[in-house]
């Protein structure tokens, strides 16, 4: 067994306390899992990953793919020895990244034909090449190729792209269970449908008769409300295997968290806490701060009283302003690392909370803060 | 007192072993000082230098002035509270910068006007304003404004700036002996004159008349071949007092600080170990390592095999490499890490030589690896 998953607790909400053990560590959930695109959370070291308390990351199949290359990483002896990171890591497909961000697609129903974003080359994924890279790649959680669609998208071009989905699904786990090595990765599907109720019961029930050790939402958070996200979460979670975990893709705001928390969601990855980091949104207990605002020019406070990170314990918000004003790479690094403390020590007091079978008190207290804050 | 310089040993050669007492801790010399231009060694946060032992940093008088400005610094405590760095401080002048990064300089015997890199705006900077800008910025050592002039340079432009920075140099004390707070900061005086043998030794001579409390050599590594620093610095550090720190600004590569440290130099500046770093040129005991080079692609050994340092004993050179190909801002971190570790533990080893009076077998060794590495 690659994996093992384990619900300790199921609260009344919904939320759900869990472990997920791999064979590179165990991963307490419901985990938010930092994003290492091209093999590295930006700015940070793995040192400082591990202070931080970050027991899985997520990297990107494509980017690898691209560069250095999924060869280059399996003879260097698989992307956790490449990364000099002992922990657990999940890889993307490299759909998502496929449809939007590399150029002159054409996608069939044997696979889907790219241009590289770095050099213009011409590729062709296949379900059967991701599942191969994601070998090469040696990832303890690897995810089927998926056909990801915009939002708003038709009904009919919904329905086709989650046909496919599944269809290449069924193709991953087959080459996967000839090809994988199930010992030591988990293949996870990806439920498609776009925010079409009926396409989506459909594909997770055809999904969930695949049975893989594990699903994904996808497709979410593309820029639908906040609302939907969870109207849609919530009729897939009420499908999926209960003691089998579910990954939302893409999420989320802080504020959110709590709320797909509650919908029976294990796992979670977004760009928002690093990505934000870089562009001088840092987050707090009292919401959002943008650091290049002039209020801070002279601001000897650290970015959020309430935080204990080496951070917020060290540098003020004037300082912070300065390197991000001049153009100073610390910046990066210092709101990266705070920002990540933050994410991760909410899902912490999260994970805490319903265990202590206080989760509905501390959402509808992170409610009021968030609605206090904004 | 601000601080407090004894030479503890003087080996044969001429180097000497000594200690700055300054009123933020001690620093150990001779000494490499990393820059940190902005107020920030760029990639790395303020507790990887103190991990990698630095004890002294550099910062430029000139980027904090335009931004974010020495008022507000000062306002926020000084530059050791404003940048998190409790360890000692030396700010240059400005003098360097205004002559080699402003634009629209015209200098006069009151002073220099140049219009800021940053945006444009005009200014005037005297020997006076520079004594007052590192007051506030509150440095452990600061530096008087000199006249900085380019090699080659003639006779006559070399005597005349040479003159005028004398003249700033006993306006910069008198103003300094008014306004200065001696008790918390020294102002170190900077010998010019080209390579003109004459005019060093004039200058050397009539500032040492100042009887300030150190003596820098400026002017020097801007382009003149090796022979030409060390015969100038030689015919400098002959006429400064032994009991003071010498201070030869802006070197060097490490095969030519031995030489420095030789000829009685106590303290070094430079950006050769972080600005190549961030360029992936990567010191190593075996010379320079250009991370690019497609050759360590798939190479699974560390930077220097013989390096302790935590990049070299967690990452590849494959991984950096990729890093730095990716553009990823992990590979300028790691490499300046690394770099500086190299220069420090450089020091480290000349200072446990002379300590242990075979400095003259450490630099022969050091020669003969640098003869073969190039």
């Amino acid at each position: 067994m690659g994996c093992r998953f384990e619900v300790l607790r199921t609260d009344p909400s919904g939320a759900r306390l869990g472990r997920l053990e791999t064979p590179h560590g165990v991963v307490e959930t419901p985990a938010f899992i930092p994003v290492g695109t091209a093999g590295s959370v930006k700015g940070l070291t793995q040192e400082q990953l591990e202070e931080l308390g970050a027991e899985i990351l997520l990297a990107n199949t494509y980017h690898l793919y691209l560069r250095p290359g999924h060869d280059t990483i399996r003879q260097l002896g698989g992307l956790h020895q490449f990364m000099g990171w002992p922990r657990a890591i999940l890889t993307d497909s490299g759909g998502y990244q496929v449809f939007s961000m590399a150029a002159l697609r054409r996608v069939t129903d044997e696979g889907v034909e790219f241009r590289s974003h770095v050099d213009g080359s011409l590729h062709f994924l296949t379900p059967e090449k991701a599942v191969e890279i994601q070998a090469a790649l040696g990832s303890d959680v690897a995810m089927v190729l998926d056909e990801c669609i915009e939002y708003p998208s038709s009904h009919e071009h919904a329905r086709r792209a989650a046909q496919r989905t599944f269809h290449w699904a069924q193709r991953s786990k087959q080459h996967f269970a000839a090809h994988g090595n199930a010992e030591r990765q988990w293949l996870l599907a990806i439920v498609q449908g776009g925010t079409w109720p009926d396409l989506r019961r459909q594909n997770a029930a055809e999904l969930v008769e695949l049975d893989l050790p594990g699903y994904a939402i996808g497709g979410l958070a593309v820029g639908e409300p906040h609302a939907i996200t969870c109207e849609i979460t919530a009729l897939v979670t009420e499908r999926l295997p209960a003691a089998k975990p579910r990954y939302l893709m893409g999420v989320g705001k802080p504020e959110d968290i709590p709320d797909y928390v509650a919908l029976g969601v294990d796992l979670m990855d977004c760009v928002l806490p690093t990505r934000n980091a870089r562009n001088g949104c840092l987050f707090t207990s009292n919401g959002r701060l943008l650091i290049k605002n002039a209020r801070y020019a002279r601001d000897s406070r650290p970015i959020d009283e309430a935080c204990g990170c080496f951070v917020c314990r060290r540098y003020s918000r004037a300082y912070l302003r300065h390197l991000f004003v001049a153009g100073e790479m610390l910046a990066a690094t210092l709101h990266t690392y705070h920002n990540l403390f933050f994410y991760l020590g909410l899902l912490r007091r999260i994970r805490q909370a319903i265990r202590e079978r206080r989760f509905a008190a501390l959402r509808a207290q992170l409610q009021a803060a968030a609605a206090e804050a904004y």
